[in-house]
């Protein structure tokens, strides 16, 4: 079974452990879109034991929390889809109600083609985010 | 301000506690789709102490694991987007590769607009679910 998140890291590694990595996704009207990818093979949420699923989403709402703090979008979104990629992987996404879909879905029907990205410093968002996850990891999450 | 889900239940209640309800929802298309809202007003994730987003989530993979067991469909999908009622409010559905968006987000282009719903007993999945809440709130969460 070929696997594209088993095969390749899926983007650029921000931040990783054992268990999870956090890549940043290069999506030129997303300039705030990370996605944290589990390293094993593991196709729905509920395939994960409990404390494995607790882990994951700490780290999601720390992501959650470093990208509000940083880029101050209008509105997070966070997805777990996976319909594509059967591997376990969590969308977190700032939106900006002047964004290219806002506010469909970034999956959804764009509404503005010549949307202009948000200006995020994404050096210091991924300083951020390193910060954020090696805290929750000191702390055991 | 008005909210829609601070007005309305938006959707038949299938379970609910002080702090959220589990709703579901009335989609022609998607005989396996659960909302999980938020009773008090609060728009992201990181607004809620550490302790309430856990209770979220835990419910939220109650709902997943029930889904699974009873619907058995091909994929689970999880989302939190809010762009458009912003209060928090997660979405759990149950998608089939032979579905009306699939592999697309319900949320995205529809591929076969003529697709069958898949056959789901949903007075048996909505007690298996009750039954999931009950006991993870008699263990506290």
């Amino acid at each position: 079974m070929n696997c594209e998140l088993c095969e390749q890291a899926g983007g650029d590694i921000i931040w990783q452990d054992d268990r999870l990595r956090v890549v940043a996704v290069a999506d030129p009207h997303y300039p705030a879109y990370y996605r944290l990818i589990w390293q094993a093979h593991v196709k729905e949420m509920t395939d994960l034991p409990r404390a494995d699923r607790d882990w994951l989403m700490r780290a999601v709402f720390a992501v959650e929390a470093a990208i509000r703090a940083v880029a101050r979008p209008d509105k997070i979104n966070i997805a777990s889809l996976g319909n594509m990629v059967q591997h376990v992987h969590v969308h977190v996404i700032g939106r900006w109600t002047e964004d290219r879909h806002f506010p469909n879905a970034v999956w959804g029907e764009v509404r503005r083609p010549d949307a202009v990205p948000a200006v995020v410093d994404q050096v210091r968002l991924a300083a951020v985010i390193r910060q954020a996850l090696d805290a929750l990891q000191a702390t055991g999450g």
